[in-house]
């Protein structure tokens, strides 16, 4: 098993995690929870086979009780929440009690922001379960749900005692979970740690057939690529707004089309997107636009068709219109902020030394209808059967 | 107008206040506000009279969307925060927000989780209308909601932004709120503050008549005890726990009761059942306790029979079982954590240095009966008709 300390909001976290050690995570989380008269698992029901492993472990030295959602991006809310800290309050829950959330981005999110407010904050422990949760969503203090007019509008920021993560949990994920994780880590080479290319290609290449040694290295890139930004700007609303690359556009893909493009797929449109802009407005060059076009290809993504090409374009821009940014800058009505890069690694900075730009709304969808007509699926697809990239691994 | 800086989690925040001078504080706030696309003004509708010219200054300043919200405490919930930031949001609400509470605790604390939730965290403006939240609630970051299972038990930490309170706003509160904030301004004289006891009582006697006058005596109190307490523990986890004398018992008569005993008669009775305990316990002295008596005497609560004495003792039982100061130290589960005095002035301080000490739950619940007992109404009643003390105001 494997450590690295984490430092998150001033406060170093232990980030246990190797393959097949759930006995050792289990061990380290008992000693955690010694002091605890209560463990909340918080879980997704399609995780239930990681779970019970976990729960069995934990139940011979702590009294666990168990809350299972279900992990939909449209039941994370409030009310969720709601639900959870009722329940642990119902079981008896104090100050004293441990939230462990064992899943993806969006039990850690639900389960953390339940740890966050319960008693103005307990002990939380993440364990997570998909690529993304492990390499991205962990890494972070900040917690929250959706509101009917967007994602993670409404939240707090809770600082995790322990995360650990058996990367055996995430090899049994659905593709669209993988790509999510990849297209993370894609976004984190291009925008952060260019230097780390051929790492991803390597792991990329690895997934199919030695995907414990791939995760582990995307595991890497994950932390690399955050851990000086969390030491700065913790609360990621300075330079750390670089991971919100591809994210203004993405979170307007994924959330108009209900779920149906995933998390990954959608900042991977988003970062071509924001290429594609960044180029239109004189800051990014043909070699690095030329470098998205080929990082993202290495994702596989499904044919643009079936993807944003298909979407009600008039509610992509009402909800870039609400984009979670704004505030960060004065931003006219019919402009977006977004991260822009000026080369791979290299953000452009804008007002307030911040890394967001205002776009107007209208550039900003004409680059997305310009990468969608250049990419009728083909063109960003390798050639070659799936199983031999990154297909059920 | 007077300016207090009061220290809240380490940072100075202004506290403007004076009689006659919502002019003057909505200038204050306006300036606060130059730099915000909107200010949610979330008020009670009990105070509407008092917020329209707020909401009217303010409007020719900037944009200003009104929520008004039915003040019961059992509408504190999460539910009512998510109704809140769903509306803040529908309004075009940006991190750039400032969410403005007008009214009394309650208010302030939906408003406050809401502020402290929108995009992690906006600006926020509190405008006490009532004497508790004017001389208590609003000197802390503290920011909960109830749940099924007892009060404020689900919440976070928010500072505010600037606190401004026109003391006539305050002269129009019923009775019972009125009595809210006595009663906890009596709590520190009692339990930090025992030199403040003329004050104290030159207010009580100059309430009926010359209101303005005895509220900024009363205001100077709450500033005076608290100050030193958010300067060294702002989040009121440890030393700053002595807030809490009188609150277990009083949480939960006024639980029980479904708000029928208001928070201020509660915490009377709890302090008395508090006395009664640490006198039980060899702790406080029959001066001290007598002391007890004398003061909570001119607050003039209503009889112990249409009071305590009408609740449900198992159910009281079994919301003690429940206090949210559980897990602030090992607890046996037939014991609650209280806050005891030894004198005036003077905590017992119990494991880990905190002012909390194990209660035998039957210890507390005898405690009770003494003090609904040894209190038929008049023995607690001070002689003279209700106009020469704090009749209306």
């Amino acid at each position: 098993m494997l450590r690295q300390e984490v430092s998150l909001d001033g406060k170093d976290v232990p980030y246990l995690y190797g393959v097949d050690v759930t006995e050792e995570l289990v061990g380290a989380l008992a000693d955690l929870a010694a002091t605890a008269d209560l463990v909340l698992l918080v879980t997704d029901r399609e995780v239930a086979v990681h779970a019970e492993p976990v729960a069995r472990g934990l139940a011979e030295a702590v009294r666990v009780a168990l809350f299972t959602v279900d992990a939909a991006e449209q039941r994370k809310t409030l009310s969720l929440v709601e639900d959870i800290v009722e329940f642990a309050v119902g079981q008896g829950a104090s100050r004293s009690t441990v939230v462990v959330a064992m899943g993806g981005g969006m039990v850690g999110n639900v389960a953390g922001l339940a740890a966050g407010l319960l008693f103005r904050g307990v002990r939380l422990v993440h364990l997570p379960t998909t690529p993304i949760a492990a390499f991205d969503s962990v890494l972070s203090v900040k917690q929250a749900v959706n509101l009917s007019g967007g994602k993670n509008l409404c939240g707090t920021y809770h600082v995790p005692s322990l995360i650990a993560c058996d990367l055996r949990w995430l090899t049994s994920v659905p593709r669209g979970l993988m790509l999510t994780g990849l297209a993370e880590m894609a976004k984190n080479v291009l925008a952060v740690v260019p230097d780390r290319r051929p790492a991803l290609e390597r792991a990329l290449g690895r997934l199919a057939d030695e995907p414990a040694a791939a995760l582990l290295e995307l595991l890497a890139i994950g932390c690399d690529a955050k851990a000086p930004y969390l030491r700065t700007d913790p609360r990621e609303r300075r330079e750390a707004l670089v991971f919100e690359y591809g994210h203004t556009m993405g979170h307007a893909l994924e959330f108009v089309s209900q779920g149906g493009i995933g998390h990954g797929e959608a900042i991977a449109w988003g970062m071509l997107v924001a290429a594609e802009v960044s180029h239109g407005l004189g800051h990014l060059g043909h070699d690095d636009l030329a470098l998205h076009r080929q990082v993202v290809g290495r994702l596989r993504l499904p044919p643009a068709a079936a993807g944003p090409g298909g979407l009600d374009r008039e509610r992509i821009r009402a909800v870039l219109a609400r984009d979670n940014k704004r505030g960060y800058l004065p931003c006219a009505p019919d402009e977006v902020p977004m991260v822009l890069l000026e080369s791979a690694g290299r953000v452009v900075t804008g007002d307030r030394g911040l890394p967001l730009v205002p776009v107007p709304v209208d550039l900003a969808m004409s680059a997305l209808e310009a990468v969608v007509g250049a990419a009728p699926g083909a063109t960003l697809v390798e050639a070659g059967p799936a199983r031999e990239r990154l297909g059920a691994v």
